[in-house]
């Protein structure tokens, strides 16, 4: 019985995720998800987005909180939710907060085992539950009503503070259950814990006792100043202090590159040589959020020259080798920032690399083919200063870190999980973000032919909401980092090949869309410099024709060194 | 260093592979397993299928398995194997072989925790076994190439005695370690243990009182006579004793429906009232290879008369309440039909329920629409006595029961574990293995509009190997078994509309295909009875328009009760 002033569970969850700013719900319905369902239209605002399969929806759920800073995908017990695994341990390795919501028998269908379909068959109903358990920051089962709201809340929460993906088991038997409607007045508390005054303190005595001495000090932005938010903190310090600042290839677009004090990309061996140099040689390193996987790190080619090291990091911070608890960037940085100008000594500010300007210099003979260096370097000035540009794992990931990013761009790629496939997920969910926070702003993403086959229907959900992303698709015939790093030759490398003008005309069966292919540097500028191609106002697939070994530098050398690990 | 008489690890694997009759391994390449997939073309007959993604390579597998009795999927650490979990829980649900190879990080690696791609990132690189070790009979590592060959032979061992994937994480670094190619000339002991004489004498004698006795025995045939091989087993059992064969849903095809024993499918309350009676008013029960799941037994909605059921299991048996741990009914029941002959007693065979036969009443008004009443029946005659017929969950599953299946046609359905996508997967891997039996023999997928779209590239994987299925799509316009069980009106149960005929343009860019769609009972006769489409000489998809609502009876009961359990 609900009364009046009650609602359902079902109602609750989805009023708390409306009110964190989720607006699309995300997965695939199944038997015992569907009366939970019910509930999504009843909020103002909430959409499902009824994705093709869950895989895609989970690494939906992951482009959209990229974007938005909160994602929600459900998912049918079983069958479901194990499709989505890989995508949710993609957001558990690179701090993306999901909230993985799985709708499971009734607890009185689970307490007698019995053989449902879904299962295992062997009445362990808990072996889904343990498996995304390994994979999330929190695993919970609603067991009980009366604590089911408050459990909610604070898992939620738990999520969007470490960034990191959570799991629910929700049993179909509790969705119409009720709870007070007054729990909503009150909002989910999301402020982050404090730091403790006295270690702080000590940190900024460090740090600024540091900063005075610096000749030559930078500022390092990677993968988790963009997941916790201190981009503009980050901004802010550059501009106090006139640092030059870093980023690595996770945490591109943490700093604006149109910044002035922006000094280009650091991936170790990998970098251009002059931003190497300046890199290598500072004398003091201001590393923000730090994440230090082999391709974020040119195979942990990672080298300083000085000691002098500070880490900020969402959870506690370092000081060369000491390591201060609970100590978080945001407020240490902001406190840093009032504090930090007294304390710059004799610093100058450096001089930077130029080499990141190099986009600038692009020679175009219009009937020469296509090929990666020119490509990558033409995208900087395509991209306008709010697009979102998702670069697929292989050529495209490795390639973007060459392409300069005006403005406020948000770059995402996977650079550690690395799942081929991801990026058109990925860019479907950042699509339906994008549309809600402006509808003209732009969704690009650049993907391999090879990738492409994996989530291909991805596309299908941008279609049925008339979402209209850029589909560049570079063909070059085979997972080409694979030949990189083993069998060039090898049959394995090659795959299917599929006539992409196809399908747009398959998925998109009531919405405008274009077919384009390119195959010069003459018909990429006329794309490129056409208004009407500017316009997002159509779904288009652009399919890039390239040589099939032709990939960007970094990317060749980093699959010598990948072959080298593998083999010893 | 190899010498003469020694094979690279990774040779010796997939030449016990092609011992064991797997022609075709399934998966995609990683950077972890490049150098392995090297060795594939060094062993005769053997190929790698290069699927688009690893859920569908893992369907194929198991599909592969379930036609030839063994398969073999290869993944990448992580992104690549946490994409096969959901096929592989399938497997391990419903009794099938796969041997899942995982090519991992050296053991340098692993030892010194890297932070690579792939990886979580947080240096546990023990997740993804531990995950897969929840839905595999065994999960290894390889750690010393002295035991290698032993602990691959011992673990493929066990997958294929108790029918159940297994998982072999192995480190790229022993790929090319040297193994004695001597290892190879004794094969892998694939005998069941012997039963013990005492145990299965008392059984025996025990079952044999019970024939004397009975009037009214009946068999009745389920899933794990089909994956323990014992098919050939019951149709002589029948044939001694002429007592009546019942097959469930899952065993359907463990008995050939022209024997002239066969009684009809029992699905408890679902059955045909005739076959219900038959089966509930037995007075004797000898149950092969029993799986009981919901929607294999018509909700749990099984009823015997009487208390005299004989279970025979993989490994074990049990009489009435008497249960016999390692009596298992290959040997078993070989034994009874030696023996039974004489233990008949006054047993006079009874007569059939006439309802199986219902096909061959069929009325068709050609200008009539399609509907699944008429559509299930005609399919009876389409069939050919070694089609392979796949049918996915939902309404084909259900629907598939009312077909009679011709000779020795193999069915499969997931009807236990009932993940929405698997079919067309699966339809793909028994094209593998029906080719490589057969080239003339047909595999037949009978998938709907909504579950087409979760694995739809699998049909890419045949088109690249130019493999032959006919592809029947019911369209319905969306989930029609979910809106059966919940929100029929709901927006979640429906799909994008995809323009069907596309599929194979995008596709099939290297090989004959045809799409046909029907939409009344004359069309369907046309292509029915038309040579050539019978023939299997190019890929087809059949897309078949059907009335939303329209759904086989047995499903509309099945959902009915579905809900009311979900809600309880």
């Amino acid at each position: 019985m609900i009364e009046e002033t009650e609602i359902p569970l079902g109602r609750f969850i989805f009023e708390r995720l409306g009110q964190l700013k989720v607006e699309t719900i995300f997965g695939v319905p199944g038997d015992f998800n569907l009366s939970l369902l019910d509930h999504v239209d009843e909020v103002d605002g909430l959409r499902w987005a009824g994705n093709a399969n869950e895989l895609n929806a989970a690494y939906a759920a992951d482009g959209y909180a990229r974007v938005k800073g909160l994602a929600c995908l459900i998912t049918t017990f079983g069958v479901g939710e194990l499709s989505a695994v890989n995508g949710i341990a993609g957001s558990f390795a690179e701090h993306v907060p999901v909230v993985h919501i799985v709708g499971v028998p009734s607890t009185k269908a689970t307490e007698k085992k019995l053989l449902l379909h879904h299962t295992l068959g062997d009445g362990r109903f808990n072996v889904f539950k343990r498996i995304s358990k390994e994979i999330s920051l929190r695993a919970i089962t609603i067991e009980d009503i009366k604590t089911a709201p408050d459990e909610f809340d604070s898992i939620v929460r738990d999520a969007y503070i470490n960034k990191r993906p959570v799991y629910i088991a929700l049993p179909s038997n509790f969705v119409e259950m009720p709870v007070k409607s007054s729990l909503l007045e009150k909002k989910i508390d999301l402020s982050l814990p404090p730091n403790d005054i006295e270690s702080e303190t000590e940190v900024l005595q460090t740090i600024t006792a540091l900063t005075s001495e610096a000749k030559n000090p930078i500022i390092l932005v990677d993968a988790c100043a963009l997941r916790h938010e201190v981009k503009n903190v980050v901004a802010k310090l550059a501009d106090v202090t006139q640092f030059p600042v870093f980023a690595t290839p996770m945490g591109k677009s943490g700093i604006s590159e149109d910044h002035s004090r922006f000094g280009g990309i650091y991936v170790g061996v990998l970098s251009k040589p002059d931003v190497k140099e300046a890199v290598e040689s500072a004398d003091l390193v201001l590393s923000v959020g730090g994440l230090l996987s082999d391709f974020n790190t040119g195979s942990f080619s990672y080298h300083y020259s000085t000691k002098n090291v500070v880490e900020f990091h969402s959870d506690y911070t370092k000081v060369r080798s000491a390591i201060y608890p609970g100590v978080q960037m945001q407020e240490l940085l902001e406190k840093l920032i009032e504090c930090i100008p007294a304390f710059l000594g004799s610093y100058k500010p450096a001089k930077l690399a130029q080499s990141p300007q190099d986009y600038k210099q692009l020679k175009s003979p219009s009937d020469e083919a296509l090929n990666q260096e020119w490509l990558w370097k033409r995208i900087s000035t395509f991209l306008r200063p709010d697009d979102i540009v998702v670069s697929e794992t292989g050529t495209s990931a490795f390639g973007i870190i060459q392409t300069h990013f005006p403005g406020k761009v948000i770059g995402i790629s996977q650079v550690l999980y690395g799942s081929i496939g991801f990026a058109t997920g990925c860019a479907a969910g950042a699509s339906f973000a994008a549309e809600e926070l402006d509808p003209n702003r732009r969704v690009i993403l650049f993907t391999g032919e090879g990738s492409l086959q994996l989530t291909v229907q991805a596309i299908s959900d941008c279609c049925r909401w008339k979402l209209n992303p850029y589909l560049f698709v570079l063909n070059n015939n085979g997972y080409t980092i694979e030949k990189l790093i083993h069998g060039p030759k090898k049959q394995y490398n090659n795959i299917q090949p599929w006539d992409h003008s196809k399908i747009l005309e398959l998925f998109s069966t009531n919405h405008l869309y274009e077919n384009i292919r390119i195959s010069t540097i003459g018909e990429a500028e006329t794309i490129f410099n056409s208004e009407t191609f500017n316009t997002p106002d159509k779904i288009r697939m652009i399919e890039i024709m390239l040589p099939e070994f032709d990939a960007p530098q970094n990317l060749v050398q980093q699959a010598k060194i990948s072959e080298q690990i593998n083999a010893s």
